[in-house]
């Protein structure tokens, strides 16, 4: 078993994208003997891989978020904003799609690699799609893992591509640096408060699809959300979200999203909330893994179970229960068992 | 406080819907006494009220979940559902909005009220959109409880709205008796597998604003999600979910989702699926009650507060951490602080 972490350790330092997808396999695996191995491979990563090395900027690796409703063009975006990385600046870039968004066409199903054509085949790139259907705590629970791994891995940039529309999106934000949100032309008609959350949450909207026949649609969507921004509360006090326009299929407006990415990370790394950001994830994080492993431990608990029992035979009988009171007496069950 | 929890039932037992107003503020009040007094009030409604006289069907209340993604028309459908039960079936109607989903719409905020106008001046309606903005743990929290008040208030049917598009709206099934996919026209062309989930919770689809140039449009949706239907796992043996078409502005084929609501109502009785899914949700609604008050005491345990600001101070260094690591180890100080 260690032998097997060691091999694939030494060879994910050296890049190997084999050995960065065993890891990731094991990472996210529910068997008790590979979360031992991940708990060792983890335990490694995080104590003796402080890469300080890379090339992006400030030698300080780019963890960023793209959220957005289904139809907005993720994957087509990655793919454009990848390629510039790659090509233009040099860079080494690893794409973590938490939710594969596989669409269903006439009962195929096309996974995001064959959407991502440069970056599944260039070398200097990594795209996993995330077997995990978005269920929320999924995204705390595995990526932050993987995209240390990346990390470790020598991948400068990691984009992890968040699910659909709604809160869970917002959740994206826990674990990167920067979290775009990328909107198809035309959703600025109905801006609603729903979506505020997501907006408050975003460092750089981006009205996407600005080309051709949507050429003017997009222009009002981008005068709509720029309107709607300032109804927002402001999420750094030494940033203003702004909101963008660009073509990722023309690849037009990709400088200036580059740009905007570089000066959020060059500000957020000299006033010292990059550091404070990554930090505070970490506590979340711990938070979140304790709570994790608290209620898997009160499924398991006995009297937990037989009290259980108990409730829903009082339940078959035909009465009612009050699950506010009940579950008060259930929890002092649950302390006075650890006695 | 007594006296006080003693008039608001019996107020509320008579239907009186400025006590309903005022026991639901209770349950969603923060204030240890308004707790305290919340869990009195829910303790006395769920050990005494057992309503079987109402008119709606076999003595049984109907609780209805609509969800849907923004621009769906939910408030639309809502208000004519809602007048049809009302006028023509001659039930009492609440509705519950678990998200406002204010409109932002130059700079003003048009609460559900003022888009659901029959429904409330109505003296047999209550509308009660919920402070909270769709929290996926609010749903379960307190919507279970304010749906028993509405009942012990006399409502036969609770219509529970929930929040956009995502997988919290999957949650929505969690606390009612059937559930109501609404789509607007359009939406099938883009019918990805991240909608499968909400698909597959979905007792039926029904396409809205069925009406004038969207009519075309409108067929064409109910045909994409018709196809669509055969991917989709069933969800009850004895009930084939329904794709609808309707306007609710032109109130076309309400009767039939009258219908529909009707024979599923009857059949889950029959088959004894609807009190079994009831006795499921109060087990589920323990277990997450349970859930909460287990790691908000962790939160306010002292060796817990301690450890964390060790490792905080740790993170401070610059030094790592392993999350997977010291989560265990915080879940065993937090177990020996019960000794």
């Amino acid at each position: 078993m260690i032998i097997n972490i060691i091999t694939i350790i030494i060879s994910l330092l050296l890049g190997d994208r084999v050995s960065l997808a065993r890891a990731i396999t094991l990472i996210e695996s529910k068997n008790d003997k590979h979360q031992m191995e991940a708990a060792l491979l983890m335990d490694y990563i995080t104590n003796n891989i402080n890469r300080k090395d890379n090339s992006f900027s400030n030698g300080m690796t780019l963890r960023l978020g793209v959220a957005g409703p289904p139809g907005a063009g993720k994957s087509t975006f990655i793919e454009a904003l990848g390629k510039q990385l790659i090509t233009k600046c040099n860079l080494r870039v690893a794409v973590l799609a938490v939710d594969p968004t596989s669409h269903i066409s006439g009962g195929s199903i096309l996974g995001d690699k064959t959407r991502m054509e440069f970056l599944s085949r260039n070398s200097n790139a990594y795209v996993r799609a995330s077997p995990t259907r978005g269920v929320l705590g999924g995204i705390a629970e595995y990526t932050s893992d993987i995209i240390l791994l990346c990390e470790a891995a020598q991948y400068d940039v990691v984009i992890v591509e968040s699910v659909g529309l709604g809160q869970s999106e917002v959740d994206i934000d826990k674990v990167v640096d920067m979290s775009v949100l990328l909107i198809p032309p035309g959703a600025g008609d109905s801006l609603q408060a729903s979506k505020k959350g997501i907006m408050e949450a975003a460092d750089i909207v981006i009205i996407n699809k600005a080309d051709g026949e949507q050429l003017p649609i997009a222009q009002k969507t981008k005068a709509d959300y720029a309107g709607a921004m300032h109804f927002i509360r402001q999420k750094n006090k030494d940033w203003h979200t702004p909101v963008l326009m660009i073509s990722s299929k023309k690849a037009e407006g990709l400088e200036q999203v580059e740009q905007h990415i570089r000066d959020f990370h060059r500000i957020m790394i000299n006033n010292h909330k990059f550091l404070e950001k990554r930090k505070k994830q970490i506590l979340i994080g711990l938070h979140d893994q304790l709570g994790r492993i608290t209620i898997n431990d009160i499924y398991k608990n006995s009297t937990i179970i037989k009290k259980f029992n108990n409730i829903s035979n009082i339940l078959d009988k035909g009465k009612s229960v009050s699950i506010r009171k009940e579950a008060f007496s259930l929890f002092d069950d649950y302390k006075k068992s650890h006695n």
